[in-house]
């Protein structure tokens, strides 16, 4: 259970352990096997073959030029990769984090190119000064009030509004404006007449061929007896092919001019300018409530992967270094003409399979990136747009996730109703408002069953020490007592309900002359539920009946007595169990 | 314990048995003791005394005329008599409400007098609904969410905030609108030179007779051997006396042409008009967050003092009909020319002292209310102004509540937080926005404090099948056995720091190849926890070590076996209690 990277630092200086603490690369630097490069160098390939065509599609997505999806896979994968404690994430543009700086910076720019693309870099800045924030101050903990549940809703309607957003591009048509997914919807259905026939062949064809190329290409090479690598890479140049079939056909046969579909253009060459973000106060107030959700939920599905990859190897990820990597990564996007950028998904699944080993695989990446803008930017001039719509679609549409749903719908219904609030909420309110919706109903669904606690009258399991729920177990009880197991943290939202299911218990029965409260599961009691208990000490008192307590916790214990609560109850009214309590109130 | 109401009924039809669930009275009424009358002439006869000076200052204080301080006092109090189940609560005016009413509806008048009472009736309207609304749906929970420290630092800084608002008036002097209270602050002191002295000496004097009233005039009283009752009459005169004594002072003096001092004027004589509160959806929606705050502050003050109050003669008051009398006196005030009204403390304290048996003091309240506006306005005219600041002043400086928060300091100092950070809101950033953020922040801690759950790695107790604290008491323990009782529900907001405190513990002891999860105080596992445990157990088994659990209650294991959890478990890694497990893992 220990992490190799700690393994490995037994022979090294103390200094430099504590230091490898911010680095975990000064440990893979030093240790580095031979072994491992033949793995590094093929993820690393592999992951910039799909990275090319897959950043400038997210670049565009995101509303900024093609080249500065490639610009964002260089310094960043640097900087991830000498800072990760993951051996495989693979860090760039992803299409969440794609449409939520659209969302965020599309509003605020008016249409003005060089706003958007500032706009963009103090996103990045923004994100990763809170990601590296919140790593030193150790707030990683924070992504948890992202359930499971609202981020698998907020991820499948994402999907369905990223995915939808591409359809018109994939028609070759042209829209004003909208506001909204269903306006968008709507005004697609409006202008589906003046499809470009052209277009749409060549984007249908482009995801046919993709989905060919994730099913049945691998299969049949195999047949054929290719190599297990070849295998990989060719399966994975999916988007790489048909963004050179694309470019090929719209080239030969001067598409653009005769059939009008849309192409990128000029990608200047060269590698990503020195870029500044803005640091004007009333920017960085717009741009703060979206650089909040795009660090926390790039950190969320970031961290998510490099768990969830980091276990099949019995490899650990560490969550606050996690974070101040993904901020560092951040950061070296704002000031190299990037935008904010994560780990995602699907090339860190092929980053690991195609046998990542460390950071080393991320820096190949970004070197090959740093070729690519280099030299062969003039290639990407008849790139047809319809194309990168396609590879956007065929990407998402693997996001949309009804297996969760499904899941959860037979688990719990509360989880099912935030998982689909937040879809519902994404869709209608947008993406930014919908994912605070569903947090905010993921926590109140949490309070809502925590203020009306389960409570059970126990009675004994035959002549043992056990109590069990009367209405579940063949239990012996005793008409004068009236045992209650209270199965929840007495709290101000619950105390009222407490207090007047409790009350009428023993209102309801005149025989009863004591009410044992037994606190095994009572954690914690705050000052409101405190006051309760004591009016309700006096309201039975005054009822002619008493209160007794039993497995009182020993903390919650300690400030009952620090707050003078037991002196007033009595100190032969508290017991160690419910079978002593039993005994002492004649019950035996 | 049950209702005298409820016992009252027996020989009632069962027709009249279902009405008087929404109208208490019509037991009262039909079962009236002639005994009764004097409690109830006397109290409502001290009430309306009070009520006078107090209805006419906290009108005022609503930035109201005096005189809707006065019809606020007729009609829901009339209401309130027929429907509510507390037999001495006084409804009508009170200082918070009305200063919630002043803080909603000045910013959006903008100085039209009569849009003001307009947008008043409309809020008085709004939560009438709300509360009726509410009342009906059995939503009286909902106001649990104010913690009993939220409802403390809300009532002293509102207290501040009302008493500081009285001081320019107490000065005589007229200063521009501020904004906020610290501003408002700032700009008294910059103007107190232009205080005017005799203005000043009557509010000090004014103030110094109202202590004596509250404190010494009882004890010279009785010892000059006055009846009770009388002496009750006379030390709760206090406001009107210094009323009529200011009003004297300064007609025979002249005091208002010749010293500057600002009178009340004219009061218009007669039954309150009839009104219409405003329908237009615009305004409606502008004032609904106030009237939200509104009809939830006012309930909470309400329902406190009429359950303190009832609890001391073994009565009980109905939370959800109390909702609905407040609301319908509510929706009376909204078209009687009133403005919001609440059961207020200090009012249905004497209420109570001076013997109200039934909804009929508040009748006779009312009623003499109505003769006072029919007949005594013109007396009102050379009432000063400085006078009923005075009456505030006194009123609330009782409300600054110190005692709560020593004693929640005492007890949990998050707690003594969200009681500060309300204080601190409240006065910063108003008492609307100040009670919000009072609210989220008592939930943001319960939620912090539910994320880090208390967990006990636990031993066994000599020889007997108790299981404690290894950190608390001398127990017995296994080296390859780790038990640990979690104390908390398992969600999503705790579930990664569950995961790695118990995965660390494993990972730090070698020798261990049993985590034996105590799950007796785990009232639920959310989907969030689910995939947790089954990441867990991967983990855990990939590591060579195993999961089992004990005290998993009913419901949770319903939940875990039909999902599919505990197929995958193992159904032989379930016990029934920590001994069980403890003896079945070679630990005896």
């Amino acid at each position: 259970m220990t992490t190799p990277a700690i393994q490995a630092t037994n022979g090294g200086s103390r200094s430099l352990q504590a230091l490898s603490r911010y680095a975990p690369s000064l440990i893979w630097l030093r240790h580095y096997r031979r072994a491992d490069l033949p793995g590094d160098v093929m993820a690393g390939l592999i992951v910039a073959i799909m990275l090319v065509p897959q950043g400038m599609a997210y670049a565009i997505l995101a509303g900024l030029p093609p080249q500065v999806g490639l610009y964002a896979s260089i310094l960043p994968l640097i900087v991830y990769g000498l800072l990760g404690t993951s051996r495989a994430l693979a860090v760039g543009p992803v299409a969440i984090v794609s449409l939520l700086v659209a969302s965020a910076v599309g509003p605020l720019a008016g249409g003005d190119a060089a706003l958007y693309l500032q706009l963009a870099l103090t996103l990045a800045l923004l994100s990763g000064v809170i990601q590296v924030g919140m790593g030193l101050l150790r707030l990683g903990f924070l992504v948890n009030f992202l359930s499971h549940p609202v981020l698998s809703g907020f991820t499948s309607a994402a999907a369905i509004v990223i995915g939808f957003s591409q359809v018109k591009t994939l028609l070759g048509i042209r829209l004003p404006s909208s506001d909204g997914f269903f306006q968008s919807v709507a005004l697609t259905f409006e202008h589906v007449g003046e499809t470009q026939p052209v277009t749409l062949a060549i984007g249908l064809f482009s995801i046919a061929l993709l989905f060919y190329f994730r099913g049945g290409l691998g299969k049949h090479l195999r047949r054929l007896g290719l190599p297990a690598p070849l295998v990989t890479i060719a399966t994975k140049s999916g988007p790489l092919v048909v963004a050179a079939l694309g470019t090929l056909l719209v080239a030969l046969l001067d598409l653009n001019e005769r059939a009008g579909v849309g192409i990128v253009g000029d990608v200047p060459a060269g590698l990503p300018p020195l870029s500044l973000p803005s640091f004007a106060p009333d920017v960085l107030t717009a741009l703060l409530p979206a650089a909040l959700t795009i660090s926390l939920v790039g950190y969320m599905e970031s961290i998510s992967v490099a768990k969830a990859l980091a276990s099949k190897r019995r490899q650990k990820v560490d969550a606050d270094q996690e974070l101040i990597a993904l901020g560092a990564a951040n950061l070296a996007a704002a000031f190299s003409s990037g935008y904010p950028v994560t780990g995602g998904f699907s090339r860190s699944s092929v980053n690991f399979s195609a046998g990542a080993n460390s950071g080393l695989a991320s820096i190949i990446t970004a070197g090959l990136i740093a070729l690519t803008v280099l030299l062969l930017t003039p290639t990407f001039y008849y790139l047809p747009n319809t194309v990168l719509a396609a590879i956007i679609i065929v990407a998402v549409i693997g996001l949309i996730d009804l297996h969760t749903l499904r899941h959860v719908w037979r688990y719990n219904k509360a989880d099912a109703a935030s998982l689909l609030v937040t879809f519902a909420a994404v869709l209608t309110l947008g993406v930014d408002v919908g994912i605070l919706v569903g947090v905010a109903a993921s926590i109140a669904l949490y309070l809502w069953r925590t203020s009306r606690p389960h409570m059970a009258v126990v009675g004994r399991v035959g002549d043992s020490e056990h109590f069990r729920n009367v209405q579940r177990h063949d239990v012996q009880t005793c008409p004068h007592v009236v045992a209650v197991r209270v199965d929840e943290s007495l709290y101000f939202a619950n105390t009222a309900y407490l207090e007047s299911r409790l009350l009428g218990m023993v209102a309801e029965r005149p025989e009863v002359r004591h009410l044992l409260l037994i606190c095994g599961a009572v954690n914690f009691i705050d000052a409101s539920a405190l006051e309760t208990l004591e009016a309700m000490l006096q309201e039975l008192r005054d009822a002619g009946a008493d209160l007794w307590l039993a497995e009182v916790k020993g903390p919650v214990m300690d400030r009952l007595l620090a707050i003078g609560f037991i002196d007033k109850l009595g100190h032969d009214h508290v017991f160690l169990s419910t079978h002593q309590a039993m005994n002492a109130l004649v019950c035996v």
